[in-house]
């Protein structure tokens, strides 16, 4: 499974085994179990996280007390609050698996010892950072131009086994829908 | 004017004077006149702009053939569709001068070779990357929870200096709102 990382890595940037066995030593790794939270409002966020396998969410309890899931990250995805990560401040978001999942965090000092130690891994988050950023840009187009629905036929026509993957519920919480608003726009696709 | 961008480059990697000179050698510097386009919807995006002076932004037109406004530029903010720029494909947005601006701008082939013949630019460009990301995750979050209302505010009171800068039927451009409703709105802040 910690192979993936090593393929994600090649993507950007060759490693040699010699390397990666260094670059591994950075990090921990570490199970979580589905609904287990590695992240809660109000703590410091201390960890970056690589998903070898399963999925994560990321959440905030809006002031209605409603869990507000604002991004997914699966095999591959890398998941944090970039903002607190770098200041190392208390965070407004939750981090909780979705699935049982196996992930790598590294914690900010580690991961700028990294990048001091193996100039190829500034090269890699260079990689890593820019198409989120891209991503990102492209996701808050669409939040101004596309209504909750037409989200909803975007992501399932982009990513559809992404949006088999996710729990109704969830993709409800992403999307700002109830689950039963969900559940009758899906009914209608199949109809 | 220059020196700006040695200064911003110095916040995250120190380079000598002749280095500097050497970096600069892949941009162009450009002069961009109030409300010229430096970038069109369908045009392939070959540029990624540093702002020396002045001030960018960046819209779609929606499919009521209105103006939406995504993200402003200020000095020493970059600017470009990341998205399109990467792959070298056509963009759905426009890239617009909201003032007088003097600009650096770099093509996607000439930043890989940049990073590539001076690394300390490739932990340069991941810092870029990874406070942008950042900034716009907590975006993100803002647009699910804050009403248009709410946004005005939390703009107006963590950057007044550009909220003062930005014409106001660009800043409800940006917020959503007709202007008509943004001066109701700010009549009310004052009294």
């Amino acid at each position: 499974m910690i192979e993936r990382f090593k393929q994600h890595i090649d993507k950007f940037t060759k490693i040699t085994e010699e390397e990666f066995s260094e670059i591994l030593s950075f990090f921990d790794e570490q199970e979580v179990k589905k609904k287990e939270n590695l992240l809660m409002e109000g703590a410091v966020c201390r960890y970056h996280y690589f998903v070898l396998n399963g999925c994560l969410r990321k959440f905030f309890v809006n002031e209605k007390g409603v869990e507000q899931t604002t991004e997914f990250a699966i095999e591959t995805w890398w998941m944090t609050d970039n903002f607190a990560y770098e200041r190392r401040e208390a965070t407004p978001f939750y981090i909780q698996a979705v699935e049982n999942s196996w992930v790598l965090g590294i914690d900010y000092a580690s991961q700028e010892a990294l990048v001091a130690a193996h100039p190829k891994m500034e090269r890699y988050f260079r990689f890593v950072y820019q198409r989120a950023f891209a991503a990102s840009q492209m996701r808050i187009k669409y939040l101004y131009e596309l209504s909750k629905e037409e989200m909803f036929h975007h992501f399932n026509e982009h990513y559809p086994d992404f949006v088999q993957r996710i729990p109704q519920y969830l993709m409800a919480s992403f999307l700002g829908f109830t689950p039963e608003y969900l559940s009758e726009i899906r009914k209608k696709i199949r109809s």
